[in-house]
């Protein structure tokens, strides 16, 4: 609070007391909705393809390599499941044996080549969907891959063997968001969308995604998994649904979130 | 073109010819990888589960309804899953009986509240891949659907009863991103992100989606579907994942795509 200001730290802590209250508010939504950790899953829905579809330990090193080679034939989102479907089947693993694996294909490219949302991550999100047992340890999953995602210079797999093309760059992408996240590996790399270099990349991140993926999984059957990160936490930061990447698109003026709780008081 | 600046218009020039021929060479691209309408589809996947998930035509207000029922409990991913998965149940259609609805439900909020792609649209492909036969297809049906997704006054769709608050606003999100999309509503709406209001509107929002992608469903199974954009239109004209939204996120300053091009031309 600057002291020196009487205008602007009336105006701090008004703003403080609103976000503070907003937080509560915020908090006491989420805890309704059983998603804060250590709440009750009064909400949280027991997943019946938990029965169908079982999982076994995999070396995430198999999924990724698997995932790689998928990815030219198949790009990002049914790649991540054929690295899980192909080697759950190769185990004899119920449910995966005639596993749809293009049945998803259209959430590539941030969906049909929309950009929006990295194929990879559904393509995972399908995978632990169906063999974790309940919605809110899938929900604490697919936040903690964002995470990952989002702030882990990629791709980092290095592949048994190089399929289209040698790439240079590693970036960060500070978001889960396609468009950016390609975008800023091209401007690294400067190599275009439809080159050999960028699939590669791409095939690469799936790989990573798929390596990330397991190590969850694999946590989850012994029993050991905890959430890396509270799940809703954008969320709850932002009061909207959210990345912390404000200003790759709002630039140095981000929204305060002030009106979002000022109306929430109301 | 400015004839009036030598300079310019050379620029221009320069830039056209890049631009002309960068889309040559990415539409040579997107036909190699079998995606232009009326390219052979040496690329497109016979997708299993089409056997396994049959689809037989809905009235598309009982899956709005069914669907805008479900938000309050399960969300915009899942709810839209079970406008299908419930209404294909009652008819006894078969692989709908016991369908895990609830084990994609961490596409909410745009990935699991990361605000990227509306969950409301991986919702509809689920069903859409799991029901039509080739990946094409599926592909036409989630890119026309992000169409109508971005440039619809939404949400129109009006419950037979109102179950959580009234809503006075409808808006144009001009993006399949969640963020984005929601933002807009809840500023010309004046209503926080966890209000009864924007719950309100998310489920209407996810009736929406489910009806629409009821027309197309039904459409296919008569055998008129036609795909009413191009699909990857998006990726050729702005050679990158992307939407039509740019200045929503690049101000006034779009990048150009010249770069890309250029070094595709490489």
């Amino acid at each position: 609070m600057d002291l020196l200001n009487d205008n602007t730290s009336k105006e701090i802590s008004r703003r403080d007391m609103l976000m503070n209250s907003g937080k509560v508010a915020a908090a006491a939504a989420m805890a309704s909705l059983g998603l804060l950790q250590g709440t009750q899953k009064s909400d949280a829905y027991e997943n019946t393809a938990a029965t169908m579809y079982k999982y076994v330990k995999l070396d995430p090193r198999d999924v990724g390599q698997t995932t790689y080679e998928n990815y030219f034939k198949r790009w990002c989102t049914s790649s991540v499941i054929a690295g899980f479907a192909e080697n759950l089947k190769k185990k004899g693993v119920a449910g995966w044996d005639n596993f749809p694996i293009d049945a998803y294909r259209w959430a590539h490219g941030g969906f049909a080549g929309w950009g929006a949302l990295c194929g990879t991550m559904p393509g995972a999100g399908v995978v632990i969907g169906l063999v974790t047992k309940d919605t809110d340890v899938a929900e604490a999953m697919t936040n903690d891959l964002a995470f990952y995602y989002s702030y882990t210079d990629l791709p980092s797999f290095t592949p048994a063997k190089v399929m289209k093309a040698q790439i240079k760059h590693m970036t960060i992408s500070g978001t889960p968001v396609c468009h950016i996240s390609v975008g800023k590996w091209m401007r690294a790399e400067g190599a275009a969308f439809l080159s050999d270099q960028r699939a590669e990349r791409c095939a690469r991140l799936a790989a990573n995604v798929a390596m990330e993926t397991t190590v969850m999984l694999n946590t989850y059957v012994d029993g050991t998994y905890k959430p890396q990160h509270k799940p809703l936490y954008n969320v709850i930061a932002n009061g909207i649904t959210s990345q912390n990447n404000c200003s790759d698109c709002h630039g140095q003026n981000p929204p305060s979130p002030r009106e979002t709780y000022e109306s929430l008081e109301k």
